[in-house]
């Protein structure tokens, strides 16, 4: 790994761990085995780095979802899929964390790809809820954006969820519920 | 205002603008315009004193959820209701923004009031829809303990997704998808 992907590498696991606030250039150094110049050679200073670290989060998080809900299958297959891939559902969601850490959300700059990432994700599904409406598999009460819109709600409300009780229970359930509403929608195959 | 009141309604209003970690025993102390022997004689220390702030935002919280959930009306006109009540969604949830908190979290003492209100809702919420199940209101296929999960963090989600957004309208969007979802399984009336 270059070292400009080591502190990326770096700058992304303290963020997870301890915020921004709580994430200090000096720590990003130690943690890459970077000096102070070779950081500030690659990135003009902590907000620089945050930005590519949230970012790379961000792809590879968009990646993941777009392969899931671009495989095969009815459109219920596919945002079960997603909605039932492996999540680390005590630690929260590494972007939808970001919302409630007073820094990131003042930085217009550091906003805007959490912004963009959830947004991606509620237009993504409601995407598949559409085409599944247009191949007749869920029924034309559906509302594809709404919906979309609570797929994604539901999710974030679920980490929230595990980790006040301290345990993934509310976060199965959460999911379980919201897929049981969805269920009401598919239309028998003829 | 008694002096102990004023240092518990400071504390609420410094965890919600700055968190735990951002609250200083000396910013409630000036806040609530008191004396530093004056807070150690009510309380032990900053610990104590969010405690009986988080109770009460929480008390207040489950009280106006009873008020809603126990009116008069159908099952599903109590769950509107609760989900349409005004809220300040760019400043989202004054609990569930506590299990970002990374120092709540980490204090058994200070997430048992985060969890048993998010639990009390989740139960409040799958007896009215039990409610409703047993009246006819709503079909049998609803489960009514996993769709009250759903309901909770859909509400939790919705606030992450209002701040990511900085605007109210992708909350706004997961609720009226969430009860969109609900409406499926009303029973029409006979």
């Amino acid at each position: 790994m270059s070292t400009a992907d080591r502190l990326i590498e770096s700058t992304r696991e303290l963020l997870w761990e301890r915020g921004y606030v709580g994430t200090s250039p000096k720590a990003i150094q130690q943690r890459a085995g970077a000096g102070q110049g070779s950081m500030y050679h690659h990135f003009t200073g902590k907000p620089d780095l945050a930005l590519a670290a949230i970012r790379r989060t961000a792809e590879e998080m968009c990646a993941k979802a777009e392969e899931l809900l671009s495989a095969p299958g009815t459109a219920m297959d596919r945002v079960a899929a997603y909605l039932h891939r492996e999540r680390d559902a005590l630690k929260g969601c590494p972007i939808g964390r970001l919302t409630q850490d007073p820094d990131v959300m003042a930085d217009p700059a550091l906003r805007a790809p959490v912004d963009e990432t959830l947004a991606w994700l509620r237009e993504r599904l409601a995407r598949v809820l559409e085409e599944g409406r247009e191949r007749g598999e869920l029924d034309a009460a559906l509302d594809p954006r709404a919906t979309a819109a609570t797929i994604v709600a539901t999710l974030q409300g679920a980490y929230v969820l595990a980790r006040a009780a301290g345990s993934v229970r509310p976060f199965d359930q959460a999911i379980t519920g919201v897929l049981g509403l969805l269920t009401a929608h598919v239309r028998p195959t003829e």
